[in-house]
């Protein structure tokens, strides 16, 4: 592949009910390089209603600022139970709205599959240090960014990077 | 109570991730009547991203017209498993951010704590028909309204009226 093919953003989302990780990487050929990442950090005292309006917000002012080509979000791990699935689901939901109103059709995988993306393997021994671990150097970052949201979050970047330029 | 009070409109909302029942009822001290109520059906051959903005585009432009003083949201029995709870959750973040977008903070209510509403009783023996022939009782409706998305946000409609008139 050439090196002067033109870049495209990829921007990976790892949805939760306290917090939402993001990353944005930049995909030209085979190389990958880290734009920017963050955290949303929702407030705890507030009204369900409420909290979800500002997760929905402040995503879409970051998808209106950095405009990616394509969005990558990371299907909830069916949780410990049906009550926690649920909570995470309203999550997931207007994180998908955001994407959807910004014109964009998020692309969605499963935890097992980005732990394989980025680690080559998943299960039990793909643990959360070894995505960040991995991630940090696929992404030639100098330091790992913490919290694992983050780091998830541009797995997520990653394995949407491999997957989409995978032979159908 | 006098019947010269001021109307007070309550909006009802049965979420559900195929189609989602609304029903509007108009409260005047202990009088409550039916406005309007409608469903919203989602195409199910479009993506789940795709299905959550035509919910909560559609859902938005009912509030918007008809401007009610107060929502009131069934929350959703925890379902059979972690999977559809988590799909359903998806519609729901959607349903309570076009209420946050609106302006109004929804109130919610547990199925039974509905059910005991409107039919002084819940549990199994509190089926959709005794619910749906309650509400065309209590609300004085020539017919039974269908689907029982219908009946059922109208019920949380009904519950929400109850409700907000008890002390605290």
């Amino acid at each position: 592949m050439s090196p002067s093919r033109p870049e495209t953003f990829i921007l990976g989302v790892d949805p939760g009910s306290h917090q939402t990780g993001w990353g944005l990487i930049g995909v030209s050929g085979n190389h990958l390089r880290s734009v920017e990442h963050g955290l949303i950090r929702l407030p705890v005292k507030e009204s369900l209603s409420a909290r979800l309006l500002q997760l929905h917000e402040e995503l879409t002012v970051v998808i209106e600022r950095l405009q990616p080509d394509e969005v990558a979000v990371e299907e909830v791990y069916v949780a410990r139970n049906a009550k926690s699935a649920l909570i995470l689901g309203h999550a997931r939901g207007v994180i998908l709205l955001a994407c959807a109103r910004s014109g964009v059709t998020p692309a969605e995988y499963p935890a097992n599959t980005i732990k394989q993306a980025v680690l080559g393997q998943g299960g039990a021994a793909a643990t959360k240090e070894r995505v960040a671990f991995m991630v940090r150097s696929i992404l030639g970052l100098a330091e790992v960014p913490e919290p694992a949201d983050i780091t998830d979050a541009l797995a997520c970047a990653i394995c949407h990077a491999h997957r989409r330029e995978m032979p159908r």
